[in-house]
């Protein structure tokens, strides 16, 4: 046994016997080598083994910490629509707007905070349009939006090894706006669509509101998109599109496969079906490697890729994109008379701070300390919450998706949470028709403070009432 | 005969003898006063006596100016719909494609050019608002918009004597936002609507985008909407909703009077049919005279007012509105599903300038220049054009709308101007189905310069050619 495999079991043993426990901060390097008569080589390789084996977790900054036991994933068992039927769920309507009249913890919301993104460099780059380019900032954008940002927005796609030419990019009010732009543009009321269970509410509203019928596909956590079971709905009815998340679906933050994405594009574009993809959640891979967007292998040019600076700079900023393949032309008219054009300042302000920084560095950073949150969220679920709860083990994105065992009301819990001064997003959200009663979805995106601690406290004393 | 009026007679005379002529600068009151042995006050008199007969029009700070003989307004010759139907005009796509590929002298838009806007006070708003509330300013609005905005909005409604509280108001990216919302939340595919001929070309897109059949209801040059016509059209069908812009019609810029637009919202709540009042120049009363918006009158809630900041502080930042009576949750709704919300700082800054600045001021320079620049373009017409071009003459708005003589083709007209560089909005872009193709709208918010007097002279020749 080499030095650090050594020093790796005492550590086992001790976290196996409750020495060290879930959450606690193991020794620093420097104390473990020390203590151990090791070098600091040593002691940083014995504490990378226990990372490998999920015993430990490091945070920027803080050292190494004890990794509480995963909760067990989530069950997905909704009664999944396999025949075209209307989306119809009550809770689209009175749940939001609960929550848009309250002044709450956000843990509804699937948002960084304002901390965590580049506020004053973004500041710095709007004052800047405006001592420069007043006239432009205040001026009518052309309908399409900004060459200058869809250059910018075409070399993202290009790094990814998509080939996306600036002309086949309208910039959008946000990916929601490209979302119901492209829906608005490839179907009509009565068409039938597939979207993912569970989905986006806003994905759900949209679809509701022009009257097409719904098919659902389960997102599967840990797996992603079932690309079987999108197959055999393709096969037994006509499809017009499918509104799929592949790269961290919202809320499971489930990753479709690379080999999955190529087979359900081969779905769809045997049958006909055109793709909405929705890649807000792409830049946000944990692990910092960047999924392909389905986009990237389209050869027929069925996918409408939908994509928005909103959960990576400034989601008030309302600066979005669709690249919109053979329908560019049709959703640049679409754009038009929807609001005419985007406003010109956030577009101009958002190509000269892609031009000035590195988007990648503070991309690295937000990325690791949501994965961080993650973590203690689990941690504090782990500890605070009743036992048998279930939560999502994401791959990337804003959003954990919880559980409560044994049929508990995910709808009581947010109403007593509501009460409380917290935000949650009950599960029945995200379903076509009030599935997920059992379920919540909580945000990733709050910096971790006493007040957070102390609100999932709270939220598992309310939830061992709920089950 | 008192002493100014002899004098005005000597001018009224030079004038009808061609010694002054149409557009030349008449002496100045100094000269007018010591020419004439008169007092400076005798010297103003006989002026405003002119400038009242019509015959000399006052320039801010440059004196009187004789004034051209009026072109004859346009003639509606439009084979009206009687009959619902589907939107068919190729020209919606294509010449505004071609404009939207084009740089050009921007004679086709209907915008204020940005030497006319506050600009610098905007900016500072901006920039006041990234300075002392960064966060807010860059994060989600909430989707119905910041109140603090909207009870701006609210008092300039209380100000023409409308009841809008701020909760009714919703924030939209421009009025273009407004009026697709009201339509997609008011109608279904298949309805009817009745809109105005001539009309706006972005409500015919919208229309034709959602489906819906329509009847078209005549907006007079001079008059406004035809009410009794809009009677018989209710009366003979079931109309869901009626788009209308009684204050300055685009194009024609025609003010429906206030006993007519009482008259048409109490056929309108007899029918059941649902107003979509399109109000974005209703600030832009070249009298000064704000005319009311139909909401004033509106008892029965069957009116969406829509409205915007676009044609008076600033395009580029896409700031508009709608009063939304009855339908304003589900419009809310149909906000946040179709871009989440309006961005946020642009909002801020809005609400910023309105409170630290004198609106009136601006509007009452604005008008002022506009309805100078109007002039200035019936006088070139009168020089350039072809004898027997025919212009309206617009109450206010932003607009020039013309007629070719013995039918000259506007589309024509149209090409040869943008192969030289100069922007038109060719007649065929205002109706359902390709009428007025005799016609052009011009914009008369550009500032006056020998640039802008030699395209319309160029125009004129082109003109020569078309009919």
């Amino acid at each position: 046994m080499l030095l650090y495999e050594r020093l790796a079991e005492q550590l086992r043993e001790q976290i196996a016997q409750g020495a060290l426990s879930a959450g606690e901060r193991l020794p620093s390097i420097r104390q473990l080598a020390q203590g151990h008569g090791v070098s600091v080589a040593t002691a940083v390789q014995a504490c990378l083994q226990l990372e490998r084996e999920g015993l430990a977790v490091a945070r920027p900054r803080s050292g190494y910490f004890v990794r509480a036991a995963m909760p067990q994933p989530p069950v997905v068992r909704s009664t999944r629509r396999r025949v075209p039927g209307t989306v119809s769920n009550p809770a689209l309507q009175d749940v939001l707007d609960m929550l848009a009249r309250s002044d709450v913890l956000p843990l509804h919301s699937a948002t960084p905070a304002p901390s965590l993104l580049p506020q004053a460099a973004l500041s710095a780059s709007l004052s800047r349009c405006l001592r420069h380019g007043q006239a432009a900032s205040l001026d009518y954008a052309p309908p399409q939006g900004h060459l200058v940002l869809r250059r910018q927005i075409a070399q993202r796609y290009a790094q990814v090894g998509a080939a996306v030419a600036p002309d086949e990019i309208v910039i959008t009010a946000g990916a929601m706006e490209a979302i119901s732009l492209a829906l608005r543009t490839v179907t009509k009321p009565g068409d039938v669509v597939v979207v993912e269970t569970p989905t986006y509410h806003g994905i759900l509203q949209a679809v509701a509101a022009l009257q097409l019928k719904v098919l659902e596909v389960p997102n599967l956590p840990g797996q992603g998109i079932d690309v079987a079971r999108l197959e055999q709905l393709l096969q037994q009815n006509t499809v017009r599109a499918a509104i799929l998340i592949p790269n961290f679906n919202n809320p499971l933050g489930s990753l479709t496969s690379d080999a999955d994405k190529q087979a359900l594009l081969k779905s769809c574009a045997r049958h006909g079906t055109v793709i909405i993809e929705d890649d807000i959640y792409g830049e946000l891979a944990w692990s910092g490697q960047r999924p392909s967007p389905l986009r990237r292998w389209d050869k027929q040019g069925i996918v409408i890729s939908c994509g928005s600076f909103s959960k990576i700079l400034a989601p008030g900023l309302r600066v979005g994109w669709l690249a919109g393949s053979a329908w560019t032309e049709a959703l640049i008219r679409a754009k038009y008379f929807s609001s005419v054009g985007c406003a010109s300042l956030p577009q101009l302000a958002m190509a000269d701070y892609l031009q000035r920084h590195d988007l990648e560095r503070h991309l690295r950073r937000l990325r690791c300390t949501l994965a961080d949150n993650a973590q203690r969220l689990h941690e504090a679920i782990a500890r605070h919450w009743p036992v048998g709860t279930r939560a999502s083990e994401p791959r990337g994105g804003l959003s954990l998706w919880l559980q409560l065992p044994d049929g508990g009301d995910g709808r009581a819990l947010f109403e007593a949470a509501l009460a409380k001064g917290i935000g949650t997003s009950p599960g029945v959200l995200f379903s076509s028709r009030g599935d997920y009663t059992d379920c919540m979805r909580l945000c990733c995106g709050l910096p971790w403070d006493e007040r957070l601690e102390l609100a999932l406290k709270q939220l598992g004393q309310l939830a061992k009432r709920a089950v």
